[in-house]
């Protein structure tokens, strides 16, 4: 009895539920300690003091039906003007609290502004390997996600493939970089020819194309990287962003969009947005969490962390013999498998107790994500495992 | 170039941003303290203080990234298993942790369960006067809701005319008892003939049609009048509560569905449910507010409060000439305009700086809805402007 679009979800839920079954499983035939599950995407690294403080400080000092009570659909206007102030100050941009819309998450935001902007048969594009959700969200709204195959040289997007992609339908791009899977950031030079291919083609088919950046890793960067702010060299970019990696508060649903004064219809876009936050039940990010983080804008978790776990799984995985472009962001490696079908390259890892995620869940086959935001001591007694089954693919 | 489905939402919400530019137009004018803005239903009673001591509780007991990070998509194993003891303890009900999903609110848990059942086309009943978001609700599945009209003797549900509007296409029938906008909680013997004509028309029809009970305000009622618990009354019965109003934290966006075993398919509905809750940018319920509010369940904020102000204004309202159905629960008086049309009469009624919502929002013109949600000082400073108004209409 329940609805069509939902029959194959509840099939594919099963199958994840069968996949953490066989997780406790393993764990119990061989304990919990010699079970290397990196596949899921949930921060081992503590939230930073800060939040804590600032929840505390919060309840103490300020009104608590005020804290705890209804707000303007897009948050409360201090919350959003001291993240544009905020923003300024980092990225020389020019926004102000009409610009910043609080949301659910990042997933909440992506929800929100397709329901702004599509409408039943619009395309919207992104480059593969991709987060598999966007695939979900499009599709909540009647839209067509449009995949551009990876580059997998180095997996910045392929701009050739993305230019003959681009049609009338087009409505949005969707870029995540850093990059989940693949922890790739999009380079500047990349970037701007992205623009120039947007703007290009908004001629050419006189339409409004928006760039959609979603950006939960945006932090969670190393070796110095700079991560370009999309505003600055796209007008029609709208920016969805989350405090779950960075703060490390994934299950507290709290983030922001960014919808700047130059994109096109900007105010109509944002009227829109105010309202798909009530319409689709979100009604407004957490009010508690909101206020929190209003006064951690300049706080993060300790990256070093993630880092020396990167620095230890790539450099063994890469001694071992396994191919994988080292990620400058996010805490994921992507890494090829090591025979053609990644379903079954992971069902090999799982018989040395390795839990990974087949690349086909990111529009990319052959490849498997590995999250190492996991405890630097499981990446370490996980390590013969990775060996023995790169020696049993004869490396 | 926002979607078309959202281009009447934008001017509609302008009209709101209109009105509360009004206000502040007439604060600005003739002083806040005389201005009686009775328009929004934002608890004015303070969250019980138990809320405060469990949050700074979890806080300091609980490990930072369980309590902020990811869990299943439904919630917290032990907040669930929690919610469903107690349930079980106040209404002799059966239920488990499985049959508890965690939602953003009511607002997300009733798209939730839409987004589950609902295929275009179909149909979902509601009782008018009714929450005028059920509307879009309904409609961002492209179902299409119909509505029975208003029992203007007592606002108890016509189930006469709601059988009538019963077709092979109804999918859900959604009541919402104690009832925003009246304040009338449904009785037992409409439940129980209720109960009785949607049996009779699943046979009819093979079919099954689900009862969604929305109870944000099942806690508020007063003169200890019972609210039947629905799920013992209709074996397809699924309900979605909130804690927003019963603990005064509408804000933080917390509820739950519960989704019993007796429902037909309701392990499937309970797999789509989960999945819901995660593609439509939800994830999770907020993570932190889950734990705090497990720790509060036999919580509620003063009712006494709220049973002042209704009684102050409903006496002094009728002592005026007004009519009103005196509400049993909720925080709303649903009184008859003194014209034919409520827009005009709300129009009226602002000339005395008293700011209420016309009926026709929830789908009942000639009404108007009175939130007494306020100080009790507020309503006392505003009386002498009900008492002007009615007498400028004769009363």
């Amino acid at each position: 009895m329940i609805s069509d679009k939902m029959k194959d979800f509840v099939q594919s839920s099963s199958a994840i539920r069968a996949m953490f079954e066989e997780g406790k499983r393993l764990a119990g035939i061989y304990g919990a300690e010699n079970v290397y599950d990196f596949s899921l995407g949930n921060p081992s690294v503590e939230p930073p003091i800060q939040i804590k403080d600032a929840l505390i400080e919060v309840l103490n000092e300020e009104n608590p039906n005020f804290v705890h009570g209804y707000m303007n659909n897009s948050g409360y206007e201090d919350v959003r003007e001291k993240i544009a102030l905020s923003l300024n100050h980092r990225f020389e941009t020019n926004f102000s609290s009409k610009n910043i819309i609080m949301t659910v998450g990042a997933a909440g935001g992506l929800n929100v502004i397709f329901k702004s902007l599509l409408n039943p048969g619009d395309e919207v594009i992104t480059f593969a390997p991709f987060f598999g959700e966007y695939r979900n969200y499009v599709g909540n709204y009647d839209a067509t996600l449009v995949t551009v195959p990876p580059n997998t040289k180095d997996f910045q997007p392929d701009l050739d493939e993305f230019e003959k992609r681009i049609t009338e339908k087009t409505k949005a791009l969707i870029v995540n970089s850093p990059n989940n899977p693949t922890g790739v950031v999009y380079s500047e030079e990349i970037i701007k020819r992205l623009a120039e291919i947007l703007e290009k083609k908004q001629k050419e088919y006189s339409s409004s194309i928006y760039l959609i950046s979603d950006e939960p890793y945006r932090e969670l960067v190393y070796d110095n990287v700079e991560v370009p702010y999309l505003t600055k060299y796209y007008k029609n970019t709208i920016v969805g962003y989350s405090f779950s990696k960075s703060l490390s508060l994934p299950g507290e649903r709290i983030g922001y969009l960014v919808i700047p004064d130059e994109v096109e219809d900007s105010e109509d876009i944002v009227s829109a947005a105010n309202v798909a936050n009530r319409i689709l039940g979100f009604v407004n990010a957490p009010s508690l969490m909101q206020r929190a983080v209003s006064r951690c804008l300049d706080a993060s978790v300790n990256i070093d962390v993630y880092n020396q776990n990167r620095e230890l799984l790539y450099n063994s995985l890469i001694s071992y013999g396994y191919e994988c472009v080292k990620p400058q962001g996010a805490f994921y490696l992507f890494v090829k498998a090591l025979e053609e079908d990644d379903k079954k390259f992971s069902e090999a890892a799982k018989k040395h107790n390795i839990l990974i995620v087949p690349g086909s869940s990111f529009g990319c086959p052959g490849y498997v994500r590995i999250a190492y935001c996991v405890d630097y001591d499981m990446i370490r007694r996980s390590l013969p495992g990775f060996k023995k089954l790169a020696e049993e693919y004869g490396k």
